[in-house]
């Protein structure tokens, strides 16, 4: 991807993790990003691109978080469990985890992330996008079920990967709207890795 | 409360529904309402209090859904876990689904909610509000799990609790946003309460 164009993904990132999408206006996106209307146009064609392409974006980034706990090996492996060197139920829980964390990053593409889907129920522009990137996720973390609790059968992987994520998402918002601290949101979602493992 | 109160209420609840909190303004609810704007100021100060006590009645409501599979006990007895009738762990199923049901209702009040909810990560004063509101349910879900689990522990159905209305929420906003059907979504939902249950 061009320099501009992620340049501009970044500034829309976080004038939606300042703020909200609603309200967000091409020229004020321009202005921070430091570029001209016509170049965002340029790129994206309108405002429900530019927005597609910034759930993308964020949803890629996510990817590349760096997990608090993590070891070297998951820092240069990104989200590709195959490649891991820890054992799968560590990486498991270090890829919810990582969605919760104390750093500006962090906070910004959750404020972000979640935005986008709380704004995807009244814009089906968005949808689309949006459920292709959770599908991506909770493929993801059916892998690394698969790989934790290797005797389970791949539905049952899916749905509590879907389930986890799904939790990940409800805390996340909980914790950015002030209704759950931090450190409590993370023992929760390690308590429901646990529950989740703990059934098969 | 007085029917002008109510009514207020009511509509504050629709428009939101509609198009979300963002850019509403207190003419358009007043229109929808059929009161001044006078009124709803005399009742509610301002726009921030109107959304708390919006809140507070979404979530008051939410208490008196009829459930799909509910019995007659159920309809009756509202959220009142030591006056039900049927087995405790039907209940929690129950009190927990009705936020996922296809009806015209349940469909604004879940809609209503999760605005409020992603709002208030942008407008600190609907934290205090919402956070009492989900503690609330949280403690309603927490005595239901004692009751279909008198053998665990308080803090484990506190901690159950949180879990199961946190990926409620998840859930209601990922159907809500079209990346999950609804019978997924209470399949996904009935599986996490028999694992939180197994797992005792």
């Amino acid at each position: 991807m061009s320099d501009r164009r992620t340049g501009i993904l970044e500034a829309a990132t976080r004038v939606i993790a300042r703020r909200g999408i609603r309200g967000l206006r091409m020229g004020e996106l321009a202005a921070e990003a430091g570029v001209s209307t016509a170049l965002i146009y340029y790129h994206f064609t309108d405002r429900a691109g530019t927005l597609r392409r910034t759930l993308e974006f964020i949803s890629d980034r996510a990817d590349h978080y760096t997990a608090d706990h993590c070891t070297a090996d998951h820092n240069s492996a990104g989200r590709q469990p195959a490649t891991r060197a820890a054992d799968p139920r560590t990486d498991l829980e270090q890829i919810l985890l990582r969605e919760l964390q104390d750093t500006a990053e962090v906070r910004e593409n959750s404020t972000a992330w979640g935005e986008l889907r709380a704004t995807a129920v009244f814009e089906p522009d968005l949808r689309e996008e949006l459920a292709r990137s959770t599908h991506t996720w909770v493929h993801d973390v059916a892998e690394l079920l698969a790989r934790a609790d290797p005797a389970g059968t791949a539905p049952a992987h899916a749905a509590a990967a879907e389930r986890l994520t799904a939790l990940t998402e409800g805390l996340s918002v909980r914790w950015l709207s002030g209704s759950l601290s931090l450190d409590h949101a993370r023992r929760l979602l390690r308590g429901a890795v646990d529950t989740e493992l703990a059934r098969r």
